[in-house]
């Protein structure tokens, strides 16, 4: 059960009120009318609570559970232990999000301006918006409506921000125009200078980052991300991305719609992803490179040359995943046969 | 000598002092009675000041060390130059931390709370507590007795400390429990939302994260590194580990006692580390994953698969590190071969 | 054209204006009386502006750019079309980046100390100097003349900082002494404690962190950067080094000057770097090692032994480039042959 020192719960849910929200069908025995108090896992899960199974790497736990309900595919309905309600999607996780959200709707935000923010009095704050003890808020910067800047955040002079926008604790923002809906998790940096300069008899001097960052619409952030701003051109994130935790993405970078890019992974100036590309944990890229849609790499590649669309790689340099796997297990079979 | 600017200073110490803090024994030829004023690095050691030697490395300096004592393993002794006083001991590092720590006892703490530190007044803070300038506390947190709050660090609502917590100048705490001894370094970010969402008709839906991060006592959480709160579960960190700077440590990662998490390594949603287990520097795992106690992972190792109590791994993806020593060798050998 | 919400902008300077602050030669037809308005990115640019070619990967682009001037090198003089005015240099992103300050001089800077800043007594600030909101400066630290000190940046005890220094929005400084000109980019930290314990019965005893961080005049650390002080001795990183974002620099390391690091590196406790050394993105390196001067290594490099001056290096373990790149390309061809 959450924890409600930090969470609210509404409810409880009968299964048909479940049924519904996760437009999913009630599986063989479940009663309509039984009532349902939470969510939790496989694990902890009790009789008045709902679990979910989407990795079948679990299932052989689903026999143990004692959940009253499980939100899970209809191939695996018949391995739920007697007395258990299914609820049947071909898209349980999907499912349980909107479950777990409806026991939790998000709490009624307050609005207003906390006594110990700093606001600067030429900035346009929206109606709505609610601005955390500690948050500064720069010159001319516009803050759409709904958004809340949360506890000693940054947003610098001019940048702007479309309504419902998160800004999280201690992130800091500068040089940068965010879209609706978007979510900066806490420390995130935004629209700092990017690496940028020429080295001349050996003095490195910085050339001016004359460039932006722009963050399409229901795009989020991860905790201690850095984006630079584009050097001449702009830094632009397209919507619907989801960037992990300590994210590096360097000036000048594209991404397109609904990229998925995992914690650590850093991708060098002015390379290009197309939408959906999917960026593994502690992958790197060197720069002014070009990845197709779709295209996926796995976690701690290096990649050195563009990627066409649809294709997966891995590996240090990235090549095709089948022929980096075809190298992993050929190398292990030859060490063994030399070792031996 | 520790610059006086940031470092307080006791003493000076004689030999036998330093024999009993650092229960070690003096060697042959050393004065009880000498007087020391503080450590320095072997380098750097002068006559009236106390080094040590635990890497053995370094071995070939103490010859031309001008230390006035050094700290040392008996198998060393009869390294130590003329004139250089020895103390004999089978954990060196150890025994020089003690010594250190005398020199330098912690400053006496003031406590209070600096006017323009932000506390809602349905927080609880303990006696003895310090709070920095900017720090912001939130509704209904729990401060333990002694805890310090550093210069704008953000504990939010709900957040439990344990007594004698230290919360790092600008790190950031939500939807956590920590027990006594805690120390977040600066910048950390705790509890934030987990990279958790469902991809449904090429739109990624969030899933609420309803769990928590717990920490045990005395667990030291390095800078800027981030450790993702539960989804259903807990995040959960036992006592004693200590984590570097950049970790990544996503949604319902578990770890043992004692863990050692070198700096940006990157530890995937619902890994479990058991007791003990050390990780080199930018190690990444895949999630889901189960590591037995004890476990060594060579630093920027790629760990897919499950890893037995005990063993030591290396490479990418990570095997047992014989075999992987093997293949470097094997590869260095044949492409010689090939080139020449 | 850079956007007037962040930058400002001087101008209109003309062709002969230019000429002489890039130091270079109008190519064949320029009129040096033509007038130009901004810089902008090749792809970007029109009539008006003047762009820069260097990296020869986007040569082909030139023929299609619509800028009104170009900086490059005389080689590709005859690429540019018909009607755009060539400014000829050896050194054209030099050249750019003196043109783009041109056209874009700092704004003149306000001093003084907001309000909404915290500053203890004993602090001294020197003239010029400008803290913003939520700034937090502690006791007896010194800010050097014409330095700034951004939103809710924490500068420590003791700390010193030279003239002309730049302290980023919520980066947070302790025990350390910055020498003029150095920039500290948000979210950066410096001076805390290493990483450093004994490990005794189990149980991981802190080992007291006595030195300070030393940073040399003119050198810049990147966004959410981590610089741990000395243990014994100070951590030490020398003038004009250029640092990236998200990099981890351990206790008692040792940059000389101009050194490069890019996003993500780490460089573990003891290591030392001699002057101009390039390290590439999310490279590693054990520690206690020593690298010669202007030694380059490849990016994702796990760096295990020292490494001569001049040499370059990739792969993991790292060794020379020439002999890794081999090493690739020769497991590519057996792993086809196999596969085949």
């Amino acid at each position: 059960m959450a924890d409600p020192r930090f969470f609210e719960r509404a409810g409880p849910l009968t299964l048909a009120d479940l049924a519904r929200i996760a437009e999913a069908e009630i599986g063989v025995g479940g009663a309509p009318g039984m009532l349902y108090r939470d969510v939790a896992s496989l694990a902890a899960a009790g009789p008045e609570e709902v679990t979910f199974l989407d990795n079948r790497l679990y299932a052989p736990d689903l026999a143990g559970s004692r959940a009253g309900a499980c939100i899970l595919h209809p191939d695996l309905a018949s391995r739920a232990p007697t007395g258990m309600a299914v609820l049947l999607t071909a898209t349980p996780y999907r499912a349980y999000a909107a479950v777990a959200q409806a026991f939790h709707p998000l709490p009624k935000r307050a609005s207003g301006i906390h006594a110990a923010a700093s606001i600067d009095p030429s900035a346009m704050i929206g109606s709505g918006v609610l601005v955390e003890a500690g948050a500064v808020i720069g010159e001319r910067a516009e803050i759409g409506e709904g958004s809340t800047i949360h506890a000693n955040a940054v947003v610098g002079a001019g940048v702007v921000l479309g309504a419902g926008c998160v800004i999280g604790a201690g992130a800091t923002l500068s040089h940068c125009i965010l879209e609706a809906q978007v979510t900066i998790y806490p420390g995130a940096r935004i629209g700092q200078d990017g690496f940028g300069f020429a080295t001349d008899a050996g003095r490195h001097v910085k050339v001016p980052q004359l460039g932006r960052v722009l963050i399409g619409e229901g795009t989020e952030v991860g905790a201690n991300t850095c984006i630079d701003r584009g050097s001449a051109g702009d830094t632009v994130i397209g919507p619907g991305c989801m960037i992990d935790n300590l994210v590096q993405i360097g000036h000048n970078v594209r991404l397109g719609r609904g990229c998925v890019i995992v914690a650590q992974a850093g991708i060098s100036g002015s390379t290009r992803l197309d939408d959906y590309v999917v960026v593994g944990g502690q992958v790197g890229f060197a720069g002014h490179l070009h990845v197709g849609a779709g295209a996926k790499i796995a976690a701690q590649s290096g990649v050195h040359r563009d990627i066409v669309a649809g294709q997966t790689v891995g590996g240090y340099p990235a090549i095709p995943i089948v022929e980096w796997r075809r190298q992993v297990a050929m190398l292990k079979q030859m060490a063994r046969k030399k070792g031996g």
